[in-house]
């Protein structure tokens, strides 16, 4: 028969290190350090496969499995010279959860098991110490009760403060033995009363139950939560691991703690923990006596602390890897209880990755691998300063959708953000952001929206710009109107006005009244530069570039390291204060002549962006997008216009003066302004905009657009150009769905071009007109298009939306129960849906490169900078990802993982 | 050097009949009837290659063709013993257009060729009838003019006029040869004056110019948009044909005329046409004298009259159809200019085709592929009788969304038009519909709206029902308060009020003011019956199958040889006066709890529908969709609720009781009711809705939602089959992108099922789960979906939409422009898109039955009643198709042609 338990102690092992799958990852740690020779109190793994077996059999563990777990106690019994349930000599025992990956805290964990009425007087006699036995006994009841038997923590609570509060003791460690003995008695009762039985005394019934209870642990919705949050499979299960209990309670010579071996929030080397004298492991995290730092041990058990320093730093250099290790001191004799590679923040794990290749224990190519992408995100934001947060009371959680903190005043417009940043810093609170608020967003430190989810206009807006956002803070209650908003926090109404200062996290979703002092953390400091070269190194000839409107960011993106603009909006340089009332008039334009005059108003604005682009990105190219949203973005909301035209005949003068701002109309024209303006916003009303009259079926109906801003283009490029700056334009026509339509297009930004070009006296520059791929219809006949495409980039917003069927701003309202029913493997706006949206690009890519077999492809979507999409679009051919420039560097390392995965994917298959 | 010229004439021709492609239709023709020693003037023809070559060539034709001309022209000259610009004896010719597929009137032709200012004498000489040859000459100056010369028609009418004026005469007729010839020196004049060349006199370069404009006459916009109607392809050109003239105005022993060997319209056998006793073949057409029926003609000249029944009889034998033919009998003696397959309406095709079997000319299988599938539309539908309609007057245009006419009182709003149709007909006019007006479209006899497309919710719904409809009639503006609407007729401005009688035919497109008859065709009439039993032998196992929602539309499928219901909306049941109310309540329900007691309202009324389309179709298979529509679909409008709220404040007491009924509230409730709801609408709204919370993804929020649906199926499934009565339901989930989607759905209705059909004791009723494939995700991962559907059904309204990222919707305000420059093939939403939705199609079929073989594959679309994309259907293989019922017969011919055409495909590969 198979073994399912493994057993450990003593210099020996069944299991080893390597065994994480099969042991979990503390049952291997503790094989590892048994074989080690490090002291570890000895015990037994009953392995994970016994937790899906448990499953499927109904709960139950199957009797010839059960026979092997009384083998390993029989095994244990022997080697400690104790019996479970032995009057005089008892075993204790803990029972822990422990899954190939490291969940801490998430799943049950059972100590003391082996106490009962009989053998709690043993333990006493024993450690002459019958406070302490007692004290044991009590917490096993308190723990079995909670964990295997599903009572209500609150009740033992109860129970227990009663007594203190007979008692007229402040502190647990003040109760008598005898005041102990009446909390088990109470316990005993509270048992029988809620469960209809008695508490077992049975040492191997309490045993087998706890056993049971950690395997159930499995999918606790805190477990089952994690598992979603860091994507680690539920087939995994979890093990059990049964170990001799020591404790760090048994009098003032024992202590328990726990620690690194390097700070995880700095990555500095240094041993950093902290510990309890005569405590057990639990009250070090309970938080109820205040732990000391682990240097301070040396000063009070200097022989334990030496041996403790020796032993994790070998464990260090075992693992080649930072340890988290816990450890109980009893009588002056120390155990290792658990070692496991810590974990850490960002900037702690590139400054170990770093370190560790310093100090030769991995080469570059693990340090690359050993940082998750996505973790590079705390390097690239400001960050707050812990204790100045904790003054500040919460006020309310939203969605995060831009990491990085930010602090500033309460701005409820996009004009009053412009007006108030000029004083000091602002955050744009707004029920959800439209196109029309770029100004309010660009200003404003940090931006929070009422509504929308992580793919909102704000959101997306928000990431490119690399301001910290939250939105759909569905708690707060906006009066645009009155400039504030209310919202319940912990049962008070708060009121925010414009100009209170409120501080917010991105990265967490967490708003706070007042104001906190943030950090700005070194992007290029040594650690990261050096990491992010050898990401480079391994990364190859993928490319990274960055998605940018305007030259400022386009600045920020070669500061990270981007090779080039993967996308620039040009419509996004039409929002501007002086340009939109352009813009406005070019579609108000009833016919070609009048539409040309605007334009050729745009022109030169247009012109001077674009040359701004080409400079910064003197030798990369440059992907640049022709106009894409429907014309109605530009103009003002038609639901305002239709109410606002309600309201007119007995609007107030300030109303009224309100409206003129509003629609940029003398008052005296309102009264037909506003119905001319609703009807031309009317003919232009669409009911699935994203589906509407937009991209190429703009440039398609209204040429003199494409040509404008092919002549925008090429002027730039010809001017800079001559200046002896490298000009690589992409001219990108998006929407495209049929060859057709690029034909039509292409065939305009080619002959503008020409014209400019000859005009200008240029040779030789090299650009290249090609399309998006974000609807299926091109991506289905990507063979055709590429007769016509140099080159592709997958819009993989678009392409999700059409493919799934699914419109990301309208997904917020039922994605909590999609995400909760596990309909996608991940939120497919986040991470691509590998599944099926990506099935259709690598549809794409083959047909593709099948016309036409040196096309440049990329992804310009927000999935970009996204590490698994980063990882995908590797693997299924592209040649690069583009992505907003704060996540430029996140993409190279998870481009470099990328090239060393399938490095070793060919050495393997090789 | 390939033969571009081909001579006919005199019982003999280079070409014959089958020369189609090479000779035109025209051409062909003659050929083989000269060859058949029908009297035909000798000729020549040049071949549509020459026409492609010509365009290639710079819209000149090759010297070495042009040889090949001159040489057909010698052959001409030695034939008929006359040679082109001969003084004495000149040969006159006409030069004419032709191409594989007839394309009548939409080219130019030219007559009378060969005369000048010499050769004119000439032929008044020798017809001894000075005034026919100035006639004759002032004629071929008018059409050179035009055609060749692309002059404005209009100054050579004023011309003529002017002269009618000066001569005091109204007959063109009275016009005497002095007249003629003063007219031909001011039409030589004018010549000159815009061409600033004079009209050339030599007969060759007469004959040249003339051939290269009947070429250039291949892009005529009114050929161009002929053959983008009649999907004719561009590419084939059109051939010339160059014939001696013959002349039925040589006097009064002279007559020309056109006929059809049976009654087009009809189909009756009768020999039909008219003719003009001194006329030339364009005065019959033209209108200015009124021709005699040519019954008449045997009268008159009884022998030729004799003799043209014979040939045409003949003729008719020979190409075994219905002949259009065009005839000159000149000085008593017959030609035949023409002869052709002749064009007919639906009801005459249907006889003609029966009738031919009957006469054993052809066969049953050809006589099935003779009628055009969407000519049986004309028999399904209401016609109106010509001669009533002719006394109305024209008001509007629109866009013929769904065919018949249909006349009426206007009703403005959906519950005027219930009231209204109690006491007679009505039409219900609408700026757009909504399905809040379902109960009114239900009775109205025709539907019009001023916005909206072929694919807007008016115009699928109305055909659906069989509802004559127009819509996009942008012309009327609507006053839909008013209850009036106003439009510009003809420079006047003619008001509609509620009430007024209106005629409309949604074939046409056209509204008429009054009351126009109408005749009731019969689609049981004993040829069409006879067409249909002959379709479906041949199509053998492919079904035809009818989208119907309630059992009056599932009574009337049946009656079209429907096979089952593929598509019931189950949400259209919900629209009904008495449900809505329920259904807001349900939607406007806060808690699980409330929501079900809504729910449990509303089971009873489903399940009575379910009952009665169960027990319509008995034996046949019923596919009955879930709730699909975004539930903010049966709430009020957003925007008018805003305006609403916006009003309230001033709003009279009328304004006030209209809003209370629009909102189902007490006066007293609107001031608190009014926000709440819009409220909730606001919780509700969506950006693109299309893309929303809708489909299975309702069902999966509001598990109760289906489970109450699958319990009125099963519970009405079990009633109705315990009767005796055959039940198959067919459960189908919409919306379907991931196989998890119908996993959670088909659990709910396969546990209501069972525990249904249990407690009903109804045993081995068979039922299947499936889904509709309607985005692209569902087509991509059909291998997967397929694990769990039982049938697949295209949703290929949604699936267009979604592949090619294009609202039907919305499409219409650019869709003109997109058919003008032939972006795509046709309209998608009419036809489906086989270059792109097609082949997500065929990807999903193969992946489908890659998991589950013998998977039931249909399409539910609008697409599924048009004759192409059924053809598309039967090819790829699918089991049925499911249209509209009144679409039914459309689509059983449609299929049997498919399978015809697949029989002869595979003997051809056999």
């Amino acid at each position: 028969m198979k073994n399912y338990v493994y057993n450990f102690g003593g210099g020996t092992a069944d299991g080893d290190g390597k065994m994480k799958e099969v042991l979990g990852g503390k049952g291997a740690g503790l094989a590892e350090m048994s074989k080690a020779g490090v002291p570890v109190p000895p015990g037994f793994t009953i392995s994970t496969e016994v937790c899906n077996i448990f499953f499927e059999n109904g709960n139950k563990v199957p009797k010839d499995i059960n026979d092997q777990v009384l083998v390993g106690l029989a095994k244990l019994e022997k080697q400690i010279g104790k019996k479970l349930g032995d009057p005089k000599n008892p075993l204790l025992v803990s029972v822990r959860s422990g899954a190939k990956f490291s969940m801490p805290g998430m799943m049950n964990t059972i100590l003391n098991l082996g106490l009962n009425d009989v053998t709690v007087e043993g333990l006493a006699k024993l450690s002459g110490n019958p406070r302490f036995a007692y004290d044991s006994y009590r917490r096993f009841i308190q723990m079995f009760g909670q964990v295997a038997l599903d009572m209500d923590m609150e009740k033992f609570d109860h129970i227990f403060d009663s007594r203190k509060k007979k008692a007229k003791v402040k502190m647990d460690t003040d109760l008598t033995a005898a005041d102990l003995q009446a909390i088990i008695v109470d316990y005993k009762k509270l048992v029988l009363q809620d469960t209809k039985k008695p508490f077992p005394q049975d040492a191997h019934v309490q045993l087998a139950m706890s056993r049971d209870a950690v395997f159930r642990s499995w999918w606790n919705p805190k477990a089952s939560y994690y598992r979603k949050m860091e994507k680690i499979p539920d087939e995994i299960g979890t093990a059990a691991s049964v170990q001799a209990m020591v404790f760090g309670n048994i009098g003032d010579d024992s202590a328990t703690g726990v620690g690194f071996t390097r700070n995880p929030l700095t990555g500095e080397k240094e041993f950093w923990g902290e510990f309890l004298i005569n405590a057990q492991g639990e009250d070090v995290v309970a938080g109820i006596r205040t732990p000391e730092p682990l240097a301070d041990l040396q000063k009070l058990m200097p022989e334990a602390y030496a041996q403790l320093h020796k032993i994790t730093e070998s464990l260090e250099n075992y693992y080649r890897d930072m340890q988290d290790f816990e450890f109980t001191i009893e009588q002056g004799k120390l155990y290792m209880l658990q070692t496991r590679n810590g974990k850490r923040t960002g900037p702690a794990a590139v400054r170990v990755a770093v370190d560790l290749v310093k100090e030769k224990l991995i080469d570059k190519r693990e340090a690359v691998l050993r940082v998750a992408p996505a973790q590079l995100d705390q390097l690239l934001h400001p960050v707050f300063d812990g204790p100045s947060l904790k003054k500040l009371s919460e006020i309310a959680t939203g969605i995060s959708a831009s990491p990085g903190a930010a602090v500033g005043r309460a701005a409820f417009s996009a004009d009053d953000a412009v007006v108030m940043s000029a004083k000091g810093p602002v955050i744009l609170v707004r029920k959800e952001t439209t196109p029309d608020d770029i100004h309010g967003m660009d200003v404003a430190r940090g931006i929070l929206t009422a509504v929308g989810g992580k793919s909102s206009h704000a959101a997306v807006v928000a990431r490119g710009m690399g301001r910290p956002c939250i939105v759909g803070a569905g708690s707060i209650s906006i009066n645009e109107h009155g400039k504030q908003f209310s919202v319940q926090a912990k049962g008070k109404q708060v009121v925010v006005k414009a100009g209170d200062w409120i501080s917010m996290d991105g990265a967490t979703g967490k708003v706070y009244l007042g104001q906190a002092s943030t950090n700005d953390p070194d992007p290029n400091s040594a650690h990261f530069g050096t990491l992010m070269k050898w990401a480079d190194e391994f990364r190859g000839k993928f490319g990274v570039r960055a998605n940018a409107d305007i030259p400022r960011d386009a600045k920020a993106a070669r500061l990270f390291g981007a090779e080039g603009i993967g996308l620039c909006r040009t419509e996004h340089m039409f929002f501007a204060e002086d340009r939109i009332p352009l813009v406005q008039a070019m579609i108000l334009a009833r016919d070609e002549k009048t539409r040309r005059k605007a334009l050729a108003k745009l022109l030169p604005m247009q012109k001077k962006d674009f040359a701004g682009l080409f400079k910064a990105m003197d030798g990369f190219p440059v992907v640049i997008r022709t106009l894409d949203p429907p014309l109605h973005e530009f103009l003002p909301k038609r639901e305002d216009l239709m109410v606002d035209q309600a309201r007119f005949p007995h609007a107030t003068k300030a109303q009224k003066k309100e409206m003129s701002e509003k629609y940029r109309m003398k008052v005296g024209d309102l009264k037909k302004g506003i119905p001319e303006l609703l009807h031309r916003v009317e003919e232009l009303h669409e009911f699935n905009p994203m589906l509407g009259h937009r991209g190429c079926r703009l440039g398609i109906t209204y040429p003199e657009i494409t040509e404008m801003q092919a002549r925008a283009i090429f002027e730039a490029a010809a001017e800079v150009s001559k200046k002896g700056i490298k000009v690589i334009p992409e001219v990108m026509i998006p929407l495209i769905g049929s060859v057709k339509e690029l034909e039509h297009q292409k065939e305009i930004v080619v002959r503008i071009a020409k014209e400019v070009l000859t005009k200008a006296g240029v040779k030789n520059l090299h650009y290249m007109v090609g399309t998006m791929i974000e609807i299926p219809r091109a991506a289905i006949t990507a063979d055709e298009i590429a007769r016509e495409a140099e080159f592709f980039s997958f819009g993989t917003n678009d392409l999700t939306q059409t493919t799934m069927g699914l419109s990301r701003d309208d997904y917020t309202k039922f994605s909590g129960h999609y995400e909760s029913i596990k309909v996608f493997k991940a939120d497919p706006f986040a991470s691509i849906d590998q599944g099926g949206v990506g099935k259709i690009i690598e549809m794409a890519i083959k047909l593709g490169r099948s016309t036409r077999p040196d096309i440049e492809i990329g992804i310009c979507g927000e999935h970009g900078g996204d590490p698994s999409s980063v990882e995908f679009c590797y693997r299924v051919g592209m040649d690069y990802v583009s992505c907003s420039p704060y996540r430029v560097p996140i993409a190279r390392l998870a481009a470099a993982q990328a090239a060393l995965a399938d490095k070793t994917e060919s050495m393997r298959t090789a």
